[in-house]
C-alpha cells in the first residue's frame, strides 16, 4: 500500500520504510509498518487473487514489488476444528491453525518470506539471522531460494544435527562463542558493515509476514474473527504480528471486535509473563532459561515490552505453564492427529489453564496456533515413555485380540 | 460418483465397491475403482467447492458420505517453479509438487485420508497398516483423528525413535518378528478376523486418495497437464494413483494428453525397474534391499506388476539411480529451498538422468513430486559432511568478511 511508513510501537515516532535493522532512536523499542487502511474496498475479501499470501492480501502490505519466485509456498495452512480436545477441556468451539504445514514446518516461514521480499526489493544480495533453531532453518531455506549469500549465527553449543539442518540449504553456519545476548547487537553491526539484511525476530517486515495468519483465519472462519487466539510467546514477534493483523481488519472495518489474546510461556523461560504479572512495563533478563525443546528459550525477548503493552490494551492474558502441562497438551494434540513440537503444545496447555480459571467462557470460539512440527525435536518423545508391543507372526492374532478395546 | 465399482487392474473383472483388502481372485492383482466419467460437466473445475480435497473433487470420487471431521487438511500443497535446478540440468520448465506440506509431512496422507473415509463409511471402528515409516505415521495420525482403535505392524528391528513417532498419536505399535513379506498376508487375516480396516499400499481407496495430486497439478498449471511427471517408485501406489488421476482427466475430456511418467527406484532396491528392463511382466523379490532412508526399501512391491503395465502403455520410463546421484539431488533441492528425504530426491536424480539420456526434451514441462520431508530421517545428513565455522564475538567481523563471496 502506498503511503506506508515505519513507526515506533511505543512513542509513534515515524521513520522511512526503507530503514533496515533499526529501533526507535528515542525508546529503543521496535518499529512497525503503518498504513492508511480506510481505502480498502469493503468487498475486498470476495475478490482475492491467486498467488503467494502477499499478493493475496496486497492492500494490507507495503508497496513492494512482490517477486513470486522468492516464495516457497508459505502460509495457506489448515484450520482444523477440534473433535476431541474441545470436549475434554469443556470448550465448544476450538480450532487449530496448523503452521507445521509451512515449507520449513514452522510459522517462521511467513515472517522470513516477507523479510526476504523486502531485502530483495531493497537490492540486498546477502541475508542473515541469529538462531539455532526454527528461524535459522527458515532463513537458510528462503535465502537459498532467493540465491542470497546466507549467514546463520548460532550459539557455540548448538548440536551438529541442528546445524546440518541449516547448512543443507547451502547457508553458512557460524558458531559464536561468548555472550549470546551481545551477539544480537554484533549481528546488526555485521549487517550494516557488510550489507547483510539481518532478518531478526523484531524486523518490522517479519511482523508483517506473521499478520497474514490473521487474514487466513478470518477467511477460514467465513469472514469472522474468533473470540480468542491462544499462542506461545517466545521473542513475541508472532503475537505482535497476528494481533496486528486482526487490529488492521478491525481498523479497515472488516470485523467488529479484535479477538482477545492468550499468550503462553513455560516456567523454564517466562520473562514476559513475569514482568506482566508484576505489573512492570519492562522485561528483565531470565537467568538459566531451559525449556523442553529450546524453542521458547529466549531469556530477553526483543518484543517482550511491546507484547506486555499490547496484551494489556487487548484485555488478553499472559500466563505460564509447567513442562508437565506442556507434555500432556502435546499428547492431547497428537491424539487429535497433530504431532507438534513442545513449544506449540505450550499454547494448548495455557488455554487449558485459562479455561479452568474461568478466563475463557466455555461457549467462546478459540483458535490455537500450532507453531511447529514435532519432527523438529524428536528427543522429547523419550519423555513420554511410549509403549511398544513385541510378538511373532504366530502369536500375532492372539496379541491383537488381547489389545482390542 | 454413483455407479462406481471395483475392477481388477489386469483382467477387468468387476467386484462390488464395499469389498475391503481384496485382490482379484483370478489374477491376484490389485483392484481399482472405475467410474462413468462422461457425465462430469465441462466447466466443472470453474465451480470448485471449498472443503477437503474429496469434497473439492467430488465427481471423481466414489459415492461415499465424506466426513470433513476426519480430514487433517491433507493435500492442497504448493507447486513451486524451479528457479535454479532448471538451469543447472538444462530444462526450461520444471516444477516441484511439495508433498512435505501434508499433515504428517508426506504424500501418504492423501491416501490414508481416503482410506479412512472409506473405513468410516463402511462402519469400521478399527484401523491398521503394516509399515515402519511414513505410512505408519500417517495411518496412526488419521486413525486417532477418526477415534479408531489403530494398530501399526512393524519390523522387529524398527528403531525406537521411529516407533515413538507412531505411538505418540495413540496408535498401538506391534513389532513382529519373522518373515516381513508373510506379515502382509497375516495383516490381512488379522483384519478380517477382528474387523480391522487394513490400509495397505494397494488399497484401492488409497490409490483414489493419491489421484487428487493430479487434479491439484492440473488446477495449479491453469487447467493444463504437464508433459512429464517424475516420481519415486516404492510400492507403486503413488505412481498408479497420480497416473489414474491424469487418465481420468483425459477420459472426462479435460485434457488432451496424459503426461508421460518417469518412475525412479534406487540401486539398493529396484525390483520394478529390473523386471521392466528385462522385459518381464512379473517382478521378482529383491534380495538384501538397502536404501539411504529405508523409505523405498520394499523388496516385493504390491503394485509392481501394475506399474510395469502402466508405464509401458503410458510410453513412460522406469529407471534406477545410485545413492551418490540421490545425495547430489537432495543437495540441489535443498539449495532451492526444499529439504526433502532421500526417497524424494530419487525422483530428481532420475529426471537428471533422463534429461542427460535425451529421454526428456529440454523444452518439456516437468512436474517432480517431492514426496516427504527431510526431517523424517535426519541421520542421512551425516552423509554430506556439511561444514561449520566456529568463531568468537571479537573475531566475528573478520570471519564473516572472509566468507563473503
Amino acid at each position: 500500500m502506498k503511503g506506508s511508513q515505519l513507526e515506533c510501537v511505543k512513542c509513534g515516532r515515524s521513520f522511512p520504510l526503507y530503514l533496515v535493522n533499526t529501533r526507535c532512536q528515542d525508546c529503543n523499542e521496535p518499529l512497525e509498518v503503518r498504513y492508511d487502511l480506510k481505502s480498502i474496498p469493503r468487498d475486498w475479501f470476495k475478490t482475492l487473487k491467486k498467488g503467494c499470501i502477499f499478493e493475496r492480501y496486497a492492500p494490507f502490505y507495503p508497496y513492494l514489488k512482490i517477486d513470486p519466485a522468492l516464495s516457497l509456498g508459505e502460509g495457506q495452512t489448515s484450520l482444523l476444528q477440534s473433535n476431541q480436545i474441545n470436549e475434554k477441556i469443556g470448550l465448544k468451539d476450538l480450532f487449530f491453525k496448523n503452521e507445521t504445514q509451512n515449507p520449513t514446518w514452522t510459522f517462521k516461514d511467513r515472517g522470513t518470506a516477507f523479510s526476504v521480499q523486502n531485502a530483495s526489493s531493497l537490492g540486498y544480495r546477502r541475508l542473515g539471522t541469529l538462531s539455532s533453531g526454527n528461524m535459522g532453518a527458515s532463513v537458510a531455506a528462503f535465502g537459498s531460494r532467493a540465491r542470497m549469500d546466507t549467514f546463520i549465527l548460532l550459539k557455540a553449543n548448538a548440536p551438529k544435527e541442528k546445524i546440518d539442518a541449516l547448512t543443507v540449504y547451502g547457508a553458512k553456519a557460524i558458531q559464536v562463542s561468548g555472550n549470546y545476548g551481545e551477539a544480537y547487537y554484533r549481528a546488526l553491526e555485521i549487517g550494516k558493515a557488510f550489507d547483510i539484511y539481518i532478518s531478526i525476530s523484531d524486523d518490522p517486515m517479519r511482523i508483517e509476514g506473521y499478520k497474514s495468519l490473521a487474514f487466513e483465519v478470518y477467511e477460514q472462519l467465513e469472514c469472522e474473527a474468533p473470540d480468542y487466539v491462544a499462542l506461545p510467546v517466545g521473542s513475541g514477534g508472532l503475537c505482535r504480528g497476528i494481533l496486528k493483523g486482526f487490529e488492521e481488519l478491525h481498523e479497515a472495518g472488516f470485523i467488529h471486535k479484535v479477538p482477545r489474546f492468550i499468550g503462553v510461556q513455560t516456567q523454564g523461560c517466562s520473562p514476559t509473563v513475569d514482568a506482566y504479572e508484576k505489573g512492570n512495563d519492562q522485561i528483565e533478563y531470565f537467568e538459566d532459561a531451559l525449556t523442553l525443546d529450546h524453542v521458547l528459550e529466549n531469556p530477553y525477548p526483543a518484543s517482550g515490552n511491546q507484547v506486555i503493552r499490547k496484551i494489556r490494551s487487548n484485555e488478553g492474558v499472559l500466563l505460564k505453564v509447567s513442562n508437565k502441562e506442556i507434555l500432556e497438551a502435546e499428547l492431547l494434540l497428537a491424539k487429535e492427529g497433530i504431532f507438534a513440537q513442545p513449544a506449540s503444545a505450550t499454547a494448548l496447555a495455557g488455554l487449558v489453564r485459562a479455561v479452568e480459571r474461568g478466563l475463557v467462557p466455555v461457549d467462546a470460539q478459540v483458535v490455537t496456533v500450532v507453531t511447529g512440527s514435532g519432527l523438529k525435536y524428536p528427543p522429547v518423545l523419550k519423555e513420554f515413555d511410549l509403549p511398544v508391543i513385541s510378538t511373532s507372526l504366530d502369536e500375532l492374532a492372539p496379541t491383537v485380540e488381547a489389545l482390542i478395546k
